[in-house]
């Protein structure tokens, strides 16, 4: 089956993919337009109705994961181990946002009664809560085929917002995106959601068609900075502007004590080159550099030479994606102060590489410091003496995360605060590979790591694609369920300042533990 | 004493401005970064700190209201009884914030502990909360003096988040604008905030300046969808885009049904002539437009004559205001399909104009719709059947706030959702203008209402000016308060799921009311 066969099959009546798998303007317009009559059927829906249709698309995902995971493997050229990871973690995050919205978190239901005596003078009864924005167009990336791509964070919380959502395709795994969006379509037809609530486009044409089209209310991309870059400037451009959560990706640089280093090298240089080389490098928080003391250059190399060489080298995500592999590496390679500490190579499957700076390197060429190599490289950043480390983070741009490899009576509080300055997430003495979906994630971080304070992992996620709207004196007849005293959804209501939360067995369902307080 | 004096002694040291008043791009780029220094330094405040500084500003302006009053008068043609009321408004929002920061709801406290048997693997110790985003740049309106300007919501909710402030004057009021940032930086002092951490500058240039400067994190605009666009392109043409939170006003549509109309017609006249002339027009929630059953203009003229006749007129804030609210009810006024209802004036203190249109002139020409007066106008359209309503609105672009005129047995669920599709505030049976400071208030809407999807006004206002960032396994010691397991500030922490506010006192404090739960 091919991808053209597959897309022609999800997209809304009239919005077939012609042969070639390319979607017209035309075709983007009648997805959007479906998408748009979807939303707003589809609005009706109460919460667990909604979870409904998640839960339906995370069986839908389980139930075709065999083929799915085959597709994949033959796409991307990760393993089959690792994208059945992937497809789990893809279905626990609907499953958990199924669970979210069911709490009702997502509604921030606010009611302030009348007050004649209220402080600046009488006030109105005055209730707020939050709409999903509409249609959302969501970018897949290339390196997360299902985590971030057709039914990745994105949709997921685009979806559990209320939203409808028009995927645009990424080129790298199209028959895979064909066919997960055949798989959701079809889960969400069954569980009977409205018609066109998803679907696919594909090409670079249809992408700007979708970021351009008036009922598009937000975008969320997951790629390249330049990518980014490129789309935010176009939306700037439209005459509505509308927010465009993007996360550009990052260096997620890893700061080592002179303490840690004295105390755990080995197993820091470990961890290092299992987390650099995870996935071939090409994941957006890749510990793209590491900070450590210098003058044991020698041992180095030896560490990192032993634990890479349990790393087997696997074909990159694309051709594409090798050949600007290749030329961020030469490039930094080739910068003044770099040099090579563990020689890979650039083969179909490269070997691993480390490249090697010195602080006053850095200091007299920041961009040293700013140069991302997606695929299984990373470098190696040598520093004289502790009391530089906040300076040297001052240099860096905003990254998704930072990593404090530090001994407890280490004093590295100054560090901390620039790291918190510049940073989504900060990790101590871990890796920043794997990002857990929960509720405290934030998967996120100042330009150009992400394009917003948004983040997208975890439930919160979900509140990037709503908006709140208030309702003044309105009889509470009409009011929308969240908003009405008499809570029939059993949301959580802050009534005159106070917040009421459904007592007991549903929050207790949701975190498997009981509250302790 | 001079808007220019006044101004010399509130910036920081080196960027006193010169003669003249307007403040050179050197001497922002000083204020930029003593305010940087500010917010490091004062970001270490506690909750408490914090909100002792929002409270020392706060009587600082109430014991300088006589003298604020004063200048405000002269210097906007606001009447007195207006500009203490909301002199007052700006004082209880600066104690609320303090009261809510207290409470710790902004931090939005997050805590996952590790858990090995989470549902997509092994989850690691993962905290969030929000950090301030830094030096917030605040222009202020010119339409409300107090409450939306030097002191107003924007600057008190990027104070409250833990930001600093530097304000752009406007030109409209620059010896009030002096004199308030003189009294706040005087209260700041007394209250041992760090010095720098408000300032204020003036000029167009200065304005530029302020947006471009790499140093400042988000912008507050209350201003003018023109202005408002011109600042948004300029941030999109930065390295680094930050947030541009607009208010760029509105239209405010009021729909009134047939059986409203016939029952309050005389009422429902007499609200929108004193809601739309209030201020003498010039809120950016002003009622402009009023749709109305059509054929009875003769009788709704003489209502309106009647209800306008008790409007005292008063100059306008500016000269500049006055020519564009001239040039806007002429260019309506020569549409075609529009003609006068109640004849008005363009005098220096100008007597209110009514304009009246009908239904199918605005389908022929939206644009109709889509014109603000800011001053004394307002526009009636007359409609032939209630069906047509949600067409009407559908004809609409993004509204502050729209409002139903009708009866308890009125049928306008679908005209409802129209409005809240398009508004950020709907009101039933009551006038747009008059929004109160709580908790639950939005003053917001989809653009070209404002830029983003959050409020300008209330506690929620809080949070655009805050980040959220993760901290992934580490130590208790080295854990910010609020998401320490013990908890020392006692601010709201979700935990594992469920949400763990502190009980009794401090909130029933806030609310003044038992939590009857």
């Amino acid at each position: 089956m091919t991808a053209t066969t597959e897309a022609a099959a999800l997209t809304p009546a009239g919005a077939l993919t012609p042969a070639g798998g390319v979607t017209s303007a035309e075709h983007v317009n009648a997805a959007v337009e479906a998408a748009q009559t979807a939303f707003e059927q589809g609005r009706q829906a109460d919460p667990n109705q909604r979870a409904a249709w998640l839960e339906a698309i995370a069986s839908g995902l389980e139930q075709d994961a065999a083929a799915l995971v085959e597709i994949a493997v033959r796409e991307t050229h990760l393993g089959p181990a690792r994208l059945e990871g992937e497809l789990k973690r893809t279905v626990f995050q609907l499953r958990l946002f199924a669970d979210e919205i069911r709490l009702g978190e997502h509604f921030d239901a606010t009611i302030d009664h009348a007050d004649p005596a209220w402080g600046m003078g009488p006030r109105p009864d005055l209730r707020r809560y939050n709409v999903p924005l509409g249609v959302v167009g969501v970018f897949g990336a290339s390196n997360f085929p299902f985590a971030f791509s057709v039914m990745g964070g994105d949709s997921a919380s685009a979806l559990a917002a209320g939203g409808a959502v028009v995927h645009k395709a990424h080129d790298a795994h199209r028959e895979l995106a064909a066919r997960t969006a055949r798989t959701v379509t079809s889960a969400l037809e069954a569980a009977g959601a409205p018609s066109g609530l998803f679907s696919l486009v594909t090409g670079r044409q249809a992408g700007e068609a979708l970021v351009d089209h008036p009922l598009v209310k937000a975008i969320g991309f997951t790629g390249s900075t330049a990518g980014g870059r490129a789309l935010l400037n176009r939306i700037a451009a439209r005459p509505e502007p509308i927010p465009f959560f993007g996360e550009l990706g990052g260096i997620n640089a890893v700061f080592v004590t002179g303490k840690a280093w004295a105390a755990r090298r080995e197993e820091i240089l470990t961890g290092y080159a299992g987390s650099f080389t995870l996935g071939m490098g090409q994941f957006c928080t890749k510990p793209g550099l590491l900070f450590v003391p210098a003058g044991q250059a020698a041992e180095t190399r030896g560490q990192l030479e032993k634990a890479l060489a349990g790393v087997a080298p696997a074909r990159l995500l694309s051709e594409r994606l090798h050949a600007g592999y290749a030329d961020a590496v030469r490039g930094l390679r080739d910068s003044g102060g770099v040099d090579v500490l563990v020689e890979g190579d650039f083969a179909e499957a490269p070997a691993p590489t480390v490249l090697r700076t010195t602080a006053a390197a850095v200091r007299k060429n920041p961009d040293i410091l700013r140069q991302e190599m997606f695929g299984p490289a990373s470098l190696v950043v040598e520093y004289g003496d502790e009391s530089e480390l906040p300076g040297l983070a001052g240099l860096l741009e905003g990254q998704l995360t930072t990593t404090l490899q530090a001994e407890e009576d280490d004093d590295v509080t100054e560090l901390a605060a620039r790291l918190t300055d510049i940073s989504g997430r900060v990790l101590w003495n871990g890796w920043p590979t794997g990002v857990t979906v929960s509720y405290a994630q934030h998967h996120g971080g100042p330009y150009p790591a992400t394009t917003s304070a948004t983040t997208s992992v975890g439930t919160a996620a979900i509140r990037r694609f709503l908006r709140p709207v208030a309702f003044q004196s309105f009889p509470a007849s009409r009011l929308p369920e969240p908003l009405q005293d008499g809570n029939p959804w059993d949301v959580p209501q802050r009534v005159d300042g106070v917040w009421r939360r459904p007592s007991g067995a549903r929050h207790e369902q949701t975190s498997g533990k009981e509250d302790q307080r």
